[in-house]
């Protein structure tokens, strides 16, 4: 197997797979594009979305952009993120493990198609050239004080060690030449701006705008240590190729589409944001530093590429929820050794980030609030709804999950609650919002839910498999409407059952029920 | 207005509205009619859902019923239930609480179809006479050991005060003459029994099987301290017609489709169950009283009608989530006075039992936590999570429920856990399971948790809703699939914005989004 070479060839398999809108018709990006793409979050069952092509992209300006600029391509639906990985969801879990236990370094190549035009100096200065080329859409018009990038991979490197990141960050388009950045502390473009800034120097960054989706998938996942670029070489089953930099010491992709290239200043700072954010409000306003811009290269068909987040679920819930879940599985599973763990569903309707179900068939009684103590312990910022629940019950399936809450627990014996987190973008905290991380004096906090079956219950109270699975040739004989079934469709044992009760239900299933009526008849008790 | 007069007339309703199939193949009410059903319980969406005539029934033993057996038609759906309440969705909770208020007694009146065919005595043993002429399903077949009554409506009396009740439980099909009856102590048919036990004589009742559906309606809602018959004579706008009963000194509407007359012992009980229950379990078998018929009247034309319970979702849930709700928002509106609820939402994921959201526009800071004492405090069995949301959250959508989880509240602030609560059904608080009701020594637990706002945030973050509305419009012009948005589809205020930020916005949307990059520049700062 080999990774899809660019974008281009992935868009081919989206269409091919009927996956893809194609919208040539004259769309202003900064009014009507995100809001159209919107509607499908809003208004569709998941299985029905799809990425979105427009071909004819202008502005209020009347200006119109030669790139096509791409939407909800990455993870649209669960469906398209499996299109993006090459794999069925049922591998999904496995492939992001593996690849992250046997990573393939990127190699440096000549030259790609992404250095096919190359503008720097003056050039970016002239009207409509610089970042001014690019159609960056306005991601939540009327609230949102400009575009924004949001397929928008950052490389940066550790002045001390070297290390390269990759990782995904919005840009604040403020000039033609300019973009704000949000950089959070905790994360690695924080700390090598930190390390720049103590050394005096600025940090030297390379700004990735469309590349093939293996590479955008790594950059949007946490992956503590590792090398995204190598992650995403396992994930394609070969190496990234990687050229050099025009005005930086930095490799990119031999096969994006655009990329931006300057250096992030570490002397000033200025105001960032607003930007809706991924958990339902709009991003706050804050000083954060800024990327000046000392060169663009880009293919010479780019197409541009974003990424729909804000109010979930969203293209960015989606692909957190697609990344965080193997990173959490493989981390309860191989790192705490906890056997039991079967799944980890993020929720999107929590933005894949607060509301996590983990899914156990338990080995011995503790491994439930051994999982969930170990998943509230992985990041301070992540999680603040955690439910352990039985193989028995769907831990996508907000209904089953509520379902197992309501019938496996007692909030009384069956709860904890965690505090001293840190509240990323989490306005519940403290009246000063999401700028108060760490409410004085504990923090915020987290409550882990263990709503495993504690010992046998009766079957569920559903008609046995084989009387349900003849139901469904006389549901097709009369004609009725195609069914989904969802997860339990049929009665079974959950431990608490008699051979005498299973003979009974037998015989009545042959009309045989008066003689059971005889025998209780018989077991009568005077009453007391 | 007035009621449906009989079951008949309901049933043309639903068939004009295309809510009723009609299966008129041959179905084995032992171990097809049931499952079939079933099905689209588990997969189609509630709108799609049906009521089922099955005018063909058989058995194992080839027996052909001359009745036809109606499943779903009181609530296989929202849009099903309006129907027989005959009213809009956004009526039910007034017309629920108007009826309350003033209710309409009933009228005696000399005759009625009901008594069109009289069995009793010695006809009730022939073969195939008694109960054995009444096409009663197996509901969970598989595991019920027989075929039970479910819309099945006892009426009994107080033997000391006179007061009649009206309430539907079970009935386990013994023999022909005999069935086992689930009697529990708190509700009102355990009062009415344990008093004629104590009076050493056996409790009358007469069983009504099929009626028009504002009686089932009334059956199946807690209603405290009201005649459920007048109550459903104000749902119908006209007093229910009574007739007097042949054998027992009771009266049952005039228009019911079969009413089978009779005593239960209060000398013996006997084992009674499996069934499957409807919070997703087989409940267990126990001791429980048994009614001896003495008499069975229907009308010539009688349709046989059947409830769908056990695993949430089902018709059973529904009809309870529709009766419940009225009464806990009537309960906390008018009679704990707090004027922000704006609605209760019962989930049927916990099988309209355990799982409830209360709805607040607060006009206080403390209505949201006296909302939750007020709904833990109405029932010791009803309700183990309990959340409060604000009117900006669709508290009948788990995955908004979840979101408010996420961003509203903090666990260690924001939540309290019950303890003394009684667990009717719920097998998770002690391993005796559904029979140690309160467990030892503080019984069962419930937990009540305020998620609602409680202070201002930024706003949602979606497009501003023009720009939806604008969207929806192109959507259409494209041709895209229909859509059925969910609440929020737009951006709005939550309280935290300002003049500028709306202003740039604005400029945004115009393209002029450089000058406020460069007034942005202007307020840089040194890095500390």
């Amino acid at each position: 197997m080999s990774g899809y070479r660019d974008l281009h060839v992935y868009v081919e398999e989206l269409e091919r797979h009927g996956k893809l809108i194609r919208i040539s018709s004259e769309i202003n990006k900064d009014t009507e594009l995100m809001p159209l793409v919107r509607l499908q979050f809003r208004g569709l069952p998941e299985e029905e979305r799809k990425a979105f092509l427009f071909e004819n992209v202008t502005d209020s300006n009347g200006r119109r952009y030669a790139m096509p600029v791409l939407v909800g391509a990455l993870a649209a639906s669960r469906d398209i993120y499996c299109l993006g990985m090459q794999c069925e969801a049922g591998q999904l879990l496995e492939k992001w493990t593996q690849a992250q236990l046997h990573p393939i370094p990127p190699r440096l190549v000549e030259k790609g198609p992404v250095h096919e035009v190359v503008l720097q100096g003056d050039e970016l200065l002239k009207e409509g050239q610089g970042l001014d080329r690019i159609p960056i859409p306005i991601s939540t018009p009327g609230f949102d004080c400009a575009p924004y990038t949001t397929m928008s991979h950052w490389i940066t490197r550790d002045p001390e060690t070297g290390l390269r990141n990759l990782g995904n960050y919005r840009g604040h388009l403020k000039s033609s030449t300019r973009l704000g950045i949000f950089v959070i502390p905790t994360q690695d473009v924080g700390l090598h701006w930190q390390k720049c800034r103590q050394q005096g120097k600025p940090l030297q960054a390379a700004l990735i705008l469309g590349c093939p989706p293996h590479l955008s998938y790594t950059a949007v996942a946490k992956l503590p240590g590792l090398d995204e670029l190598s992650v995403a070489g396992a994930l394609a089953g070969e190496p990234v190729e990687l050229v050099r930099c025009k005005t930086v010491d930095l490799e990119v992709p031999a096969w994006a589409e655009i990329v931006v290239e300057g250096n992030i200043t570490t002397e000033y700072v200025e105001p960032e944001a607003p930007f809706g954010e991924f958990v339902g409000f709009i991003g706050e306003r804050r000083f954060n530093p800024y990327f000046e811009v000392s060169c663009i290269t880009h293919r010479r068909d780019a197409i541009y590429g974003a990424i729909l987040s804000q109010f979930p679920p969203s293209e960015s819930s989606k692909i957190r929820q697609m990344a965080y879940e193997p990173v959490l599985y493989k981390h309860l599973r191989h790192h705490a050794n906890i056997d039991g763990v079967l799944d980890v569903a993020f929720h999107e309707s929590g933005g894949a980030w607060h509301y996590i179900v983990i899914q156990l068939k338990k080995t011995n009684p503790s491994q439930p609030m051994q999982a969930l103590n170990t998943a509230v312990g992985f990041d301070p910022t992540i999680g603040k709804i955690f439910v352990a629940v039985d193989e028995t019950v769907d831990p996508r399936d907000p209904e089953a999950v509520n379902w197992a809450l309501c019938y496996f627990m007692q909030p009384h014996r069956d709860m904890l609650v965690v505090q001293g987190r840190t509240g990323f973008l989490d306005h519940s905290g403290s009246p000063q919002g999401e700028t108060d991380i760490f409410p004085f004096p504990s923090g915020n906090s987290a409550l882990l839910i263990d709503a495993t079956r504690k010992w046998p219950y009766p079957p569920i109270s559903l008609p046995r498999k084989d009387l349900m699975e003849h139901a469904m040739k006389l549901w097709e004989r009369e004609g009725l409407p195609p069914l989904r079934l969802k997860s339990p469709w049929h009665g079974y044992n959950l431990g608490k059952w008699s051979e005498e009760l299973e003979e009974e239900a037998e015989m009545a299933l042959r009309g045989d029920y008066f003689k059971t009526g005889e025998k209780l008849a018989q077991q009568r008790r005077r009453v007391e």
